[in-house]
């Protein structure tokens, strides 16, 4: 592993974090709070950003591994370095494992949270809250080879790791106009759903930051009530549709915006996810319409819920809780494969599965006719046995997480269905449960242990499972 | 398809059924109950049996859709005819649905049941409803074998799919010596157990009932109590030791019969399987020791509920429902996974979740080293990709039917976790479920709609999926 181009890598990555507190800095001065917190942490986050940026390097090449590294150890720093504002101020967060937790289930855009009521936060606090979420949304490493590429071919091993999805196109041919657009559409969609949610009559502040959480399909929100606190259907509305746009692969808006109308159209993963979203919210509005006055009303809860869970958001308007247990599971099993590759959103994704049931099919199809060779195509394209292979490992791996999580957690006492729940939304970065509590993702009352269990879990959806799990492996670091 | 040949095939099976039914006359017979329903199938059986038998043959030659046709129609055929005599008795069970249902349940080992009491039935029909279980317990198919070898070298199609697990070594190079070895070991084991039984003080008929549904892991037992009716603690542990035993691939027991015991032991997985019965159990028991009056009542519960959920016989002895969550947890996982290939157990399969870990496993060390190829070992043998793939597509398609299932329960307005472990049951031929209810595995309330479906999963658990899932495909009566 090379190391010393790692560090080099890891301390860019503070830099940019570093430039990310002037923003909480600036709202402490607009709303009169304390600054200092963010002034040093902003403080320490350069001078360590500096010294590791300075290591010496001596040569440029990065392995598979090194990607893994980076990527790993890039997350882990920004939680530790960004938890510490929290602490800091006197309207924050006391404990430092409760910060960590906070900042992880921020960055890695989950939402699950240890705040009974966000509203005791300071401003500043709230705003670097939801600033964690849009900058994890993207991906610091993408923004960092947006600005300094890689000497290499190595960086797509970083973006891949990064951004979402069982196979990342290269639309443009460099890695670095690729990260550039990325951040261009993500920017883009953010600057429309803030001008929308303010024409609904939501104020500048509370419309900003809840942007920053519904762009990077975060879900943290500035209050208790999550987003049923803004009463006005219209806003709703707002959420809902946002929400499903950050659900589909950027690749999409890209293609889009070169009015490549048709190739944009001919991604199968669209039309299962257009398809999935209609479905369920039909029908679920359906099953539940004698709980609403109107029609109305129930399809926007249950389209709003549909995104918040697909997407994995993890906003909530209603008490989901209360539907029945048939709809919970639809909603959770929607909750477990998610919303589209190379989107902001997070759990299994909807390409995995369509690459798992075509696979599953083609190999019923095997068995029934042994001499014929049955392909797995995506998009008309075949599919190629590494693909297939990262797909079916990437899924068995994170269905083994979900059980060892659910285990920890019932082994403090919660309840079957909220210990499953907790521990699929935390590794699907979604940030809902049901069961015991827990439309809003509160977690306060967990054991340190267990804190850091589903940081590791949020930390290992968030980077697609290989990185982090790749880095625990003894063999990985056998020398030949 | 070589549709006479398979109905040729099925005539046969339906001679074995009727023959076995002459058990249940003799049980009528000596307990002085009427004997005419299990004549009268008897004779509809053997009639239907003749006639199909025979169907006359143009060519021998058997497809591979056709080893999935003949054992998917068998065990379907069995259940048909087998219901009838629980309709006709008058001590029996009045609906034809509920009497197929209870027939599949049996034939399967699964164990669940919809009869809130089973000692309302008579002698005869709990003796048949046992009996079906030790029927299905080693497959009549394997049987048929035994006694007609097919033609060809397709009855291995036959053996591997009614036998359970990933791969079924050939030990004897003839399968019909194959049939007949497997069939000596289980009629040994079962006479060793109603033996050690009787001597534990259960009288004859209790002993011999519970000694098939112990040695078939089918779960049946003849009272509403299931074997928590036996106070003895002796007895207890007989079924203990024996549900472990047949819970062991069969291949080990004729290794040692032939003296190799090298080679017996160093089957991977059952150490694995020693393992985890003696971790999971030592666990359950400290856990749980708060419960009873000393160690040794806390150990034997707990490991006659880690070998009933593990082998999938689906005794209970105590209310494990009231036991914390994180153990009816680690229980389910057991319960998903089951026991050793190649044993009268049902569910994945130890020796697939060991693939399926190694394939991961080597997975990520392949993406940490590129370069090198690492290959997957099993018992010092490498893996083909046929085997690691079937084991992948069968997994998945287990863990999608479970999906539905617990959906559909769910539908019915059952609690989360009740629809989610009886669905894990089902498919597992396991016969134990928790939540709402339900130790015993009673499910009399449910719909036809689920009856229907829940016996389809069983059956689908039974032979292993893919028999049951290909001839659901379209593509396999595609004509070339």
């Amino acid at each position: 592993m090379n190391y010393r181009k790692n560090f080099r890598l890891l301390g860019f990555v503070l830099l940019i974090e570093s430039f990310f507190l002037i923003f909480p800095i600036i709202t402490a001065l607009v709303f009169h709070e304390e600054f200092l917190p963010f002034l040093i942490t902003l403080c320490i986050t350069l001078f360590v950003g500096l010294v590791l940026n300075a290591t010496p390097v001596k040569t440029q090449t990065l392995q598979a591994k090194d990607g893994f590294f980076i990527v790993t150890f890039s997350w882990l720093v920004m939680a530790l370095f960004g938890a510490i504002p929290f602490v800091l101020s006197s309207h924050g967060i006391p404990s430092y494992i409760d910060a960590f937790f906070e900042t992880v289930s921020g960055f890695t855009t989950t939402g699950i949270t240890i705040l009974s009521d966000p509203s005791t936060l300071s401003k500043g606090c709230l705003f670097w809250r939801a600033l964690t979420q849009w900058m994890g949304g993207m991906g610091v490493l993408v923004l960092m080879l947006a600005i300094v590429p890689l000497a290499n071919d190595n960086s797509m091993h970083v973006v891949r790791a990064e951004m979402a999805g069982p196979s990342i196109d290269k639309i443009v041919p460099r890695t670095r106009d690729m990260a550039i657009w990325m951040y261009c559409i993500y920017i883009g969609l953010t600057v429309m759903e803030l001008t929308c949610l303010m024409i609904s009559g939501v104020p500048f502040f509370d419309a900003l930051l809840h942007t920053f959480t519904t762009a990077a399909t975060g879900g943290f929100s500035t209050h208790a009530e999550s987003v049923a606190f803004f009463q006005n259907p219209a806003t709703q509305w707002v959420f809902t549709v946002f929400m499903f746009l950050f659900g589909v692969n950027f690749n999409v808006f890209f293609l889009l915006i070169l009015r490549k109308i048709t190739k944009a159209l001919k991604n199968e993963e669209l039309w299962v996810y257009i398809g999935l979203v209609l479905a369920s919210s039909f029908f679920i509005a359906f099953n539940v319409l004698s709980r609403y006055d109107n029609f109305s009303d129930s399809i926007r809860e249950s389209t709003f819920q549909v995104g918040s869970v697909m997407t994995t958001t993890g906003f909530s308007v209603t008490d989901s809780g209360a539907w029945p247990v048939f709809i919970r599971m639809l909603l959770l099993f929607l909750m477990i494969f998610g919303a589209c590759a190379g989107s902001t959103g997070g759990a299994v994704k909807l390409s995995r599965l369509i690459i798992l049931i075509k696979y599953v099919i083609s190999s019923f199809c095997q068995f029934a006719h042994p001499r014929e060779v049955i392909a797995v195509k995506q998009d008309s394209k075949k599919l190629s046995n590494e693909v297939i292979r990262g797909t079916a490992v990437f899924v068995i791996t994170y269905f083994l997480l979900i059980i060892i999580g659910a285990f920890f957690i019932a082994f403090e006492g919660y309840d079957f269905e909220y210990s499953l729940t907790v521990s699929i939304s935390a590794i699907g970065d979604n940030g809902i449960g049901f069961g015991d509590v827990v439309s809003t993702g509160y977690v306060g009352g967990f054991s340190v242990f267990n804190k850091l269990f589903i940081s590791f879990l949020m930390l290992a959806g968030r980077l697609e499972v290989f990185p982090v799990v790749v880095l625990l492996l003894p063999a990985t670091y056998r020398r030949k």
